[in-house]
């Protein structure tokens, strides 16, 4: 019978077992029995893969531009592992169907292990989970880990936005909304990837970023680049790989590879500390009457939001008092 | 000379003067000092104004939707406040030059406050301080007040979901990906407005939604309403805001209209303890000592992340202790 416990899952998934990844990943999600001893055991052995973030519009062709990605890493003969953050599918249950779809495209290669990452609830926790899914990707061994969000949403910016080398992924064409979707994505990339690039406009958008560059850009910090792809084709991929190679020495010689990826403790850091409190407020039995109590007196009026919120801060380190800290 | 304090601040705006709405918004969404006497002042007088949440995929035309359902209301005599969410505009500052643009449209009518509201920094508050402007312009006297947002990004899906009444915008022939932040959104629509109507594809968009609601929809619960638009001609404008006033009638009579404001009340308070607790981590400075030193202990790995989460809240706890509850 195998051992079920978090000590043994650990132990497995440091070992690569694709099984005890997975149950690992799921475990740290729904912030389930053992999920901290899991954490624990692959964060200390983690900090080895490259951490890659793709982001861009809807429509951009991401999932296929990461597809092509880990194909192309794959060559190379490197591990791949594939976080697809989706923030729609806590309604719709879409994550699931499109990791199906994606994982078929794999099935047969166990060096690619993709999983898909959705919202859990209302209190966030998508980025500490996408987080501690890419410590146990890390851990297990796998080389490089994508990780890829519609570019829209100040949690899903923040999800790659700290990653060792970020991919905005642009299409020719696109409206106007989508445009400023674009802009709010501009500052965070390393490499522009002008995807579709067979399509009418390309000359026109790569024009529009350079421009933009030449005007935004730092001169004494390192310059983004511009690639073009046709990811369905698998045209400009390895460009794309080039690209990530070269941002990624360039960080690391000018000190903001480890200057980022200390952002990314902070961060990290920052959406566990709301969480927890959070789980507190809404879960345990002290903690979510002091919510609901302070809840119904805003809703009467009879305190505002912000005395309301003093409150529970009160009640929760008057808890944490009593336990110690 | 003008009383600045926040006292006369919260005078003026229960007294509808456009310029101390402005500021106190301002004031709200900075944090800054005598933000709580304001929203203390404008709580007390909010609960009043209906607010209806905007959402849908890029490119749906919900600008224009609100500006003309703003344009119906002023025809009733009715104040309306547009609040429109831009998470996107953190980076590019996109938002203001919106605001410039729409304000322009609405600027001869003392009836219509629009206001655009954009992340700052990296803790959040987006949707803490869109609650804090709809109080305001609540307590304004504004009798509708329309929040906009792009419907993708669970914050920004939460910010729409506790209104009154939901509106969400679909147009007939985007692509799959936009069709993942449909499905995103389909749950927490009190009106579909199927916009762009004169294009082709919208039989097909109304007759999936039709089929969707039929398999889903709760037999008891009041049905979703949908409704055909051409926001740009105002085709179908009255009709939704007959669909809206509907949908909140039924809500009364159901009971399921108080629910929901309980459920903002709670969601906003939610909020409002993520959001100082971060930024005691982040500003104070016993605060941001703690957060420092266990950000830089994982950076490290002599501790893992739960690990230094627990630590930051001890810290946090022990400093509420002594200044007490």
């Amino acid at each position: 019978m195998t051992d079920r416990s978090p000590a043994a899952l650990a132990g497995r998934l440091l070992a690569g077992e694709v099984g005890a990844i997975a149950r690992a990943i799921s475990i740290l999600e729904d912030g389930s029995a053992g999920a901290h001893e899991i954490l624990k055991a692959a964060h200390a052995k983690s900090g080895r893969a490259l951490l890659v973030g793709v982001t861009g519009a809807p429509g951009a062709g991401k999932s296929t531009l990461v597809d092509s990605l880990a194909a192309a890493y794959r060559v190379e003969g490197r591990r791949v592992g594939i976080i697809a953050v989706d923030p729609t599918s806590a309604f719709s249950g879409g994550a699931v169907l499109g990791d199906r779809i994606r994982m078929q495209r794999h099935s047969s290669d166990p060096g690619v292990f993709i999983r898909s990452m959705a919202t859990r609830g209302h209190f966030g926790g998508l980025s500490r989970a996408t987080s501690d899914a890419a410590d146990v990707l890390d851990a297990a061994g796998y080389d490089v880990v994508l990780i890829e969000t519609v570019g829209v949403g100040q949690d899903e910016v923040e999800i790659v936005r700290a990653a060792d080398c970020v991919l905005v992924v642009l299409v020719p064409g696109l409206g106007d909304d989508v445009q400023a979707i674009k802009a709010g994505l501009l500052e965070i990339a390393d490499v522009y990837v002008l995807n579709k690039a067979d399509r009418e406009g390309i000359d026109r958008l790569e024009s529009e970023i350079s421009m933009m560059l030449s005007l935004a850009a730092d001169p004494n910090g390192p310059r983004p680049q511009i690639v073009r792809t046709v990811a369905t084709a698998g045209t400009g991929v390895d460009l794309v790989v080039g690209a990530i190679a070269s941002a990624r020495e360039a960080a690391e010689r000018s000190g903001t590879a480890i200057e980022r990826r200390r952002e990314r403790s902070r961060f990290r850091l920052v959406e566990l500390v709301r969480e927890r409190i959070l789980s507190w407020a809404a879960g345990d039995a002290a903690g979510a009457g002091a919510l609901e109590a302070a809840a119904e007196a805003v809703h009467r009026r009879e305190i505002d939001p912000y005395e309301a919120a003093d409150r529970i801060l009160g009640a929760f380190a008057a808890r944490r008092g009593k336990v110690g800290p």
